[in-house]
């Protein structure tokens, strides 16, 4: 059996999941939508999709699955609407601003007993699953401490800033979720620290830049993350975990595996420097893993659940930073 | 325009040729060929290529190019006859074992001008040429020193042994190659050690599985190569350049970029084990320059006489072994 | 010129000590004082000093300084009777685990014009002064975050914990030191979490075992430092500065130089194991650097005011801990 | 018991020397000897030890070893006077240029029974150590390949090459040894390819600066050398094992352990520069290691016998790049 797909917005990452369900075997691309007809006829003429409005492709019996793509404040309309058409979903996280928005929506999804996975491509990267397989195999003994460094090789446009949420609910919430996943115990309480370092028009609308956070669980193992929008030697992305027998940590990955040495010293190429680059391989095995949680009715790896909780842990960091004491998630979820 | 292409001869290095042929834009492929029909059915039903005899795809008028995978004895014998039929070619290393028949190969392929390009892999992997950059943007000054480490993960079936022409025809050839394009100068002498220690059923078959090479050009340059026909911690391929103002080497590949800490050390992951994992990018940035050579009516990155180079350093190689001194390599050449 | 050198305490530290100053030419290591007879012994055997009481060196002519070692309650009533006596302090951190008696004895040192060096070790090792260096030469840009790992092999005894004033001023407070000075500029807030994860034996003593903290300066720079009591893979002592054109950050030491592989993988020997090994030079380095200070009669480069901040950090720490909340400097200095 | 001991010698090793006798407790510098009288003060006023002719040592009844720092054309006759006198001796490598005049001593030795110890310090490297160690306890398996990548970071001055025997008896002697300790069989026969690639004055000299070494032993275990006499990046010292079941590598070391990011990539510190800097615990170990071989009456770790083999190696090597074909060692030995 084959899974047909359709792809909602076909910007940047529509096109990275419309390439990662071509190269999973038994998923298709039938149909891609965008107001943008330039951007709908490149999907549409490189894989082979119809191009369709989202009405239609609600309509659709040849339709199983959609991908959302589209720009977030649409996000929790449309799952409600495929939910209630039957459809099974992939949305880019995250699937809401707003918590409470995010919750309504689960429960239509609820209701509907569909198929939602929330896009968390870090966790389907391969070096992240060695680390995580390596903490299943009881090789750290128990998770004390996780640490995670994510720091982007420059901030994006004060456009995009401005929609965001701010830095917590749209770069931080990767590593609220990958921090959820290695802690495996919910997170109780939640501090942040932010700083305007990098640029001030970033702070002239309101958010940060440069962030720490450090989180707590009842049973009291800790994460700290700490992000930057800039950093000049590209993009950097680790994770170090802490346990009572060992520790294991997941390193960077370079342009390339040289070295030079000269008078000067020895010299390694920069990180790769473009989060697609970086994380190709974990797009296509997280739409392989949707594919096969709808085909298989299982539940998918990352669900609505884990969507609204790493939101709560951003939202948390925001009021954290604004009152500077530790936050409880219990204050959020309410 | 696009490069319609059959390949012949549809076993594991055919499968990885077709994969690569379907991976590059301007490329199809349209038929296959192989005398075991299941293996031929299975890259015709993944790629959509009509299975063909030799002889159709000799006399298709919709087959502009083959890639040469078949048997190494029946290499030249295909080389000569597509070359008639004027139709590029693509051929796996080596064009034979015979240094006499590549070179009678090679004179009907330059009667014909057709395009001939031997499958040099490792050029195109980018570590590889990473490296190479870093030499031809002058960051070692004067190459003086190259030296490679390969060794296999294991050694291949008696049987194979006994029909590869050697260790050096069959394994060295590589490093020859690789020694050739980074010394940028050709060889002059060639001295070889080989010995019997992964085992001795090898050496019952008359070959080596583990040597050492030294080849001087003209000008001094040095090249050293040491081989193994087994490294338990994976496909070790290696490679560094000594030059009179630096230095640059090419790392290993592992399984993951992780690193495990206990009680005992730290521990990061065998390498890749297996020759199609650790070069899936350079077979497919090779036949991509293959495609690229053809239409743009260029020479291709790799030639006939690279193959029949290779060739005569593996002789010299195996020569220096019976006589324990350095050949060189105009008495191979005649 | 010579500095003649007394040392109070012969136990662990004072031994270290006792062997620096044997190491530094422009030194002399006169005498030795400790109700322990057999410690005495030792350290006058070994380096010929003499063995006096604490009151004969404060009444000699021939000890120019000296080297505090003893227990921590005594600190500051031995910097205060020799700065009263007019001879050169060099103190082991901490001065005292109460800041207002930290104070007064810094009032006593100020008034006696006496040079008084405070015991942070970390900073004269060789790697961290390079990465120092390499701040101070521009090549970070302006620093923006301070990342400071920290664990120790193991845990202390119950009796050290309990005398120890807690993990923050006894374990922190070397990261403190660090994060100031690396900082470049105060800390205005700080932020810690604390755990008991390693024993519960600490925990029923009321102290932690694992905490991460967070500072923030008043321009905005971060600081957080990851710290566990035990660490089975050795003595982790790791330290990273991320500023606006570029990051540096200081390695590990591991027991030798090697790296194994086999089929398992890939394997380095645990971290240098004890802080008196992983610190060798740098204890060393440190007492040339007091004796160059009161040789020269310039400000030694662990001040008396440092000790005061870190310890002020480590108060900042505790009270952070007992209110969930970011706890500003300026509460603790009053 | 504590040793006396005398260096006939005060220039740049003889000083390395002293230091290390300084360094081991049960060891004392008594005597110095250098026909420059500055060079000998210097040793007698830093260590104690009193300036005397090599004739006072050879009869003085409180001197129990001497360690020969002197010219390379003096160590025979050193050897075999003080061999005579009963004094134990450590000589500085290599013993003679002269195989014969090698031969001829060691009888001289043996004749008296006297403790000769030769200097090939890199033995006593820590790492090296913890290599060798890492091969005894089988983590390899049986040994099959040895690989030294030995480069210094500058050529000599023209009248140390013309005093030197050339590369082979001067530089590559210690690689040579390094070999013949992890191969743990005695060499069969050599070839070696020479190169002037840094400096053609060192050519003009009838030396080379650039070579590669080959070496079999009886069982077929192989040793491949790479030398060069300029690496612009520092000292490089490198070693790698490959085994039956393993390999075990021993790195390079670094002027600091610090790596610094910025827009162009990744960069460590040049290597230590100075063979002193580099082999520092290695001279002291040394040295150790005399002393608790003359006090316990047993065998040296590296003997007569290993000075004359390397020497034998060397030979070899320079009959080989003359008549391009391996050397069997037993032509040299005759």
């Amino acid at each position: 059996m084959s899974l047909n797909i359709a792809v909602l917005g076909a910007g940047r990452i529509g096109q990275v999941h419309a390439a990662a369900v071509a190269s999973v075997p038994n998923a298709n691309l039938v149909a891609v939508s965008d107001p943008v007809d330039a951007a709908a006829e490149m999907v549409s003429e490189q894989y082979g999709a119809s191009i369709r409005t989202i009405a239609d492709i609600h309509d659709a019996t040849d339709v199983d699955g959609v991908i959302i793509c589209t720009p977030t404040d649409t996000h929790a309309d449309l799952i409600d609407l495929f939910a209630r058409a039957g459809k099974a979903i992939f949305c880019e996280k995250p699937i809401d601003l707003d918590v409470a928005r995010v919750q309504s929506s689960l429960e239509v999804v609820s209701e509907n007993s569909t198929t939602l996975m929330v896009g968390f491509n870090r966790r389907f990267d391969p070096d992240f699953n060695a680390l995580k397989t390596a903490i299943e195999e009881g090789r750290v003994g128990d998770v004390e401490m996780v640490t995670i460094t994510s720091r982007d090789p420059g901030p994006p446009p004060y456009g995009y800033i401005e929609r965001s949420g701010g830095i917590f609910r749209d770069m931080t919430i990767h590593d609220f979720d990958i921090a959820r996943w290695l802690l495996d115990e919910e997170v109780e309480s939640v501090f942040a620290a932010g700083s305007v370092l990098v640029d001030s028009g970033i702070g002239a609308r309101g958010d940060f830049d440069s962030v720490n956070v450090i989180m707590k669980t009842s049973s009291g193992r800790q994460a700290a993350i700490t992000n930057s929008r800039r950093a000049v030697y590209g993009y950097d992305q680790r994770i170090e975990v802490h346990g009572s027998s060992g520790a294991v940590s997941a390193q960077n990955q370079h342009e390339a595996r040289i070295e030079l040495a000269d008078a000067s010293g020895f010299h390694r190429p920069p990180l790769m420097n473009f989060f697609m680059n970086r994380y190709t391989a974990a797009y296509a095995a997280e739409i392989a893993a949707f594919v096969d949680a709808v085909e298989s009715g299982t539940q998918p790896p990352t669900t609505g659940d884990d969507g609204l909780m790493a939101l709560v842990l951003a939202e948390a960091a925001v009021r954290s930073t604004a009152e500077a004491r530790a936050v409880n998630v219990a204050e959020i979820l309410g």
